[in-house]
């Protein structure tokens, strides 16, 4: 039985880590901290997990109890694990953190798109990004993981067949992303509210998005090379769920595409390529640590469209976090994640 | 294994069914029927269950395939199961009915609400009525179950309490009910469009809906005598739950409300007794098997106001039919209903 | 032409304030006030009003300038107008105030429920409670104008022809609510998110709303004496519109109440009573200031069941208040709120 | 006062062209027809038009009684104005189609789209493709206007300034457009059920939609030769709005892009350019007639992404056929159309 903390686990993530490490039968959540929540029962916050953690409150973080973790999650804002994650290491804990914080490998980029120095770029080295179906082998060994972006993952396990392959034209690569609010955490932020993000769409940060460079280093490690990626995220109504529209330019038209993504993700248990002519829906995923892919040439033309689709609390953040636990604890990687998607 | 059959798969509590009993340990989808999709396999239908029932397709219904299961769910409009009942109880087959064949003791009251003769009388007397929290004894040595309507059971799991103990004057009982969108079913009715049934909200069969002497019935026989309903539903903009608000005159200030809620379904382990003063919210039972339930006395006065959610797809239908077959076949009654409900 | 002023205008009341002003042929908005975003163009904040007023910008709240103004709208937390309102009115504007500072006539019973001293007790004498339909003479001369709050609309409209009649026992009246999100304001509340709010649906306050002494002030008025009232209100996950589901005992099963209700409103330009039988949905008066009344008896019984419709943001709160002005200024009283509901 | 047909009001465009003609001063609706409601009432039909059409029923159609019209809109499938609007021509009435009848000038690539042959090929020599932004004059004097679809009027509004100025690589733009769910219009399919496209996000007809060739021919006209496009539709859970979010190659970095699209639409009614870094959100457009525009260049690159958004069901659709009334008719073009949209 692995025993796991959660650091804030107050936001969307946090509760979505609970909601799935309750059906773990290998997993057990032994500590969650919330400075502001300190003293309330998770139950009582969330009164879906009734019946379920009732005897596991919110306590103040404290390194000494979560050091007596096997492995602990930060479902935190940037920054936090930079200021935990190595004391954590040093007490021979693991670190699973769905934060930014070592998405990047290069602290200096880092800095630039949060703003603010990177608080540990001495770990950044043994840092391992948590996209299994790229890592796998990385993160059987791994101490401290940084679980992918929902945008991220939605967008390169889309790409990935075709720059492995070096199929594409990889200077004019365009990810349109569709994001559930979601995405956007349990703030109290006025643009987050029901009357300004429902009935309506928008696209946002056209200008330059946190998720454009960890995106682009996911694709260039794919392509061995540089990348040109223009990446726009939307707001959706809806709760949950990230529809990536992606497009490539694919002169190649002998190719067989969907031959090419059925095989790139033939042994994946989490990646679905659905049959030629699909058009993946949000809700197929929702709940499900599942990503969903069908690959179009529109037309027979040059431009090949990929639609990825996930949910992003789940496949997006909780649901590959417990699936690198699995693989890090040498564990089957489905534990805990193999039920079906909701719907409706 | 208990190996199960269904017939009439293609609409909403079907889809439920399937998603339920794919995480069930102990029971195996052996067949499922429609005539409109036989021949398509069920995943093709339903993304949501890719990965899960790959080999399973829909077939015409065929009493001689179904009677090789070991119980058969109806998950189809009214009439169906009176045609098919029988011949599948006569093969050693048991039936559980999601329609409103058998919820209804009297054939004749059945006739007048349901606009067509009652199909197959010779069956009612041993026809059990679903509802665990008041039958399990009958459940457990039955062949035929009539699973409850989803307004009934969010109405009589909030009002028994009060009936059962001889509190409430039964002569002008008042449940007001809001139902999401799904319990209308996946027929293609403008009234369940989107655009239509988003954003607004409505009353509708005020003058008489076929879940009121279904509702009555039962609190009949928790009350022990005639009972004076008023049942108004409405239909509300959220694909998922029933919230139903619950009036009723207590003239003994004295007594313990909250106690006796608690008392009552101290050993249920699918109905939540929240604690007092709490709100219940349709979405903390999304996905999941739990009544959750709060009571109140509002200025300390004669009315008492019970607040009733559920999930209609799950308690209010397919799960509810599932921990029928849990207590039929001496499974434990949690058997694949034990996952949290999914939130936000 | 009406020289206007806005105090508050960034709140969901202030902007329809806004829309419904900007179609008004005798109203100019002059000024509009907001502390927080003094400075800010109207249509840079709501950009559905770019080319409405391109040149009306948030000043600070100045007694001075909005004196110079016919009117003045307050849409602000309670409290605000108690502070303004005399030095208004003493500077010969009048006062037309959507918050709740006026609405109850007893100050103390004011301060039990808004928990602080009432702040101009002295203006209650001369405060009129503007719902048309009931004080449309009084509305004529006034100066001063308590805009009732959104519930207390739809409720008082659906009961007032029953309780005028004599006809309901009114120990024992019912209205159980259900509300758009948008009148929780545009708080940044973690309870208003999207991702709370959607999908669900929750009674709130049942222990005791502000809004049940305004109701029930307004229904002694009706009913000439004391009333029972139990108000359940209601969050549902749509932008705007209220549904009040009306219960009434009325034991005189003679009396035709269709035909009554017909009567009480055959002359209110914005009450619709529709034909017997019928479910008003909120989409109906979506952005009109209609309220839309249907009314019930089911199964025959005592208990006749009221449905009443409107939109919170108009009949609620600023078409009403328009409605107000018009009355105050001698114009035709549908002037500005003649236009249709947008369905769907 | 100009004297209004409908042929085929029963759908969203039919009761979206009566809710704006509702409030136009010039223009009265005569007749309506509908063969499957003839006799119903409008506001039986549609509540939010009681009061305002009480006399006006729906009735089988009829050139006689068309033809007495000045104009006849028509808001039907296509292949209904083929049959009629010779007919209406010929006895002096204009026709304003908002169906795909006449928008494609070759009617064999009408015919491949639609899969029947055209029906009135000698009609299209004189129709007008009735973008006012393009092409006002023509419309002036036209006897017969095809009004745009919604994706097309979304994209390209958005793409003309760009190739009118000849800027763009015309070889390779996309157009990935998300589109509410009325634009499904209120025919009774399981796709558009709340519980199938409501928490939901799904691309569609990625291999073709109709409203390709007719984005491309509009394109090819401002582009002064071939295009090569890329129209990727979504289904959105939204009841109205489309966002079109737009991608072209523009090489030259120096060009002001601002500037370029605010002159193009310097004195146009109904487009906004929004200020430089905008991101236009669909409700600020709901209910009104207006596209607002936004250009972007992200990181400086050669990408530039014009975000574009319309009420699909009026400048898409009624209001735009409004728009094009007034123009033909010598009437002030923002007649009936000058209303603010609905926020929140």
């Amino acid at each position: 039985m692995v025993k796991v903390g959660i650091v804030g686990g107050t936001g969307y993530t946090g509760v979505e880590l609970l909601r799935l490490l309750a059906q773990h039968p290998q997993a057990e959540v032994a500590v969650i901290t919330s400075r502001s929540e300190a003293g309330v029962k998770v139950a009582d916050m969330y009164p879906n997990l009734r019946g379920h953690y009732d005897n596991l409150s919110f306590s103040v973080p404290d390194v000494a109890t979560l050091g007596g973790c096997d492995v602990v999650f930060f479902a935190t804002p940037h920054g936090v694990a930079h200021a935990l994650a190595g004391e954590l290491l040093d007490a021979g804990t693991r670190v699973i953190d769905l934060s930014a914080d070592f998405r990047l490998q290069d602290a200096e980029e880092w800095a630039k798109w949060y703003g603010q120095p990177h608080g540990a770029p001495a770990l950044l080295p043994e840092a391992v990004y948590g996209l299994p179906e790229v890592n796998r082998e990385s993160i059987k060994g791994a101490r401290l993981i940084a679980v992918p972006g929902c945008y991220p993952t939605a967008a390169q396990l889309g790409f990935i067949p075709l720059l492995e392959a070096g199929l594409a034209d990889t200077s004019r690569l365009i990810a349109d992303c569709k994001s559930g609010v979601s995405g956007a955490g349990r703030g109290a932020k006025v643009g987050s509210l029901f009357c300004e993000a429902g009935e309506s769409m928008m696209a946002y940060s056209v200008k330059g998005h946190r998720h454009l460079p960890e995106i682009s280093q996911g694709l260039r490690r794919a392509a061995g090379g540089d990348v040109g990626l223009t990446f726009v995220p939307h707001l959706t109504p809806m709760i949950r769920g990230i529809h990536a529209t992606l497009y490539a330019n694919v002169a190649d038209k002998g190719v067989d595409l969907q031959a090419l993504f059925e095989k790139r993700y033939a042994n994946e248990p989490f990646v679905d390529v659905m049959p030629a002519g699909s058009h993946p829906e949000t809700r197929s995923v929702r709940g499900a640590n599942v990503c969903r892919i069908a690959v179009h040439r529109p037309q027979g033309g040059d431009l090949v469209v990929v639609l990825s689709v996930i949910d992003n609390l789940v496949k997006g953040a909780s649901g590959q976090a417990v699936q690198n636990l699995n693989i890090m604890f040498g564990l089957e990687e489905r534990l805990g994640l193999s039920h079906a998607a909701l719907l409706p």
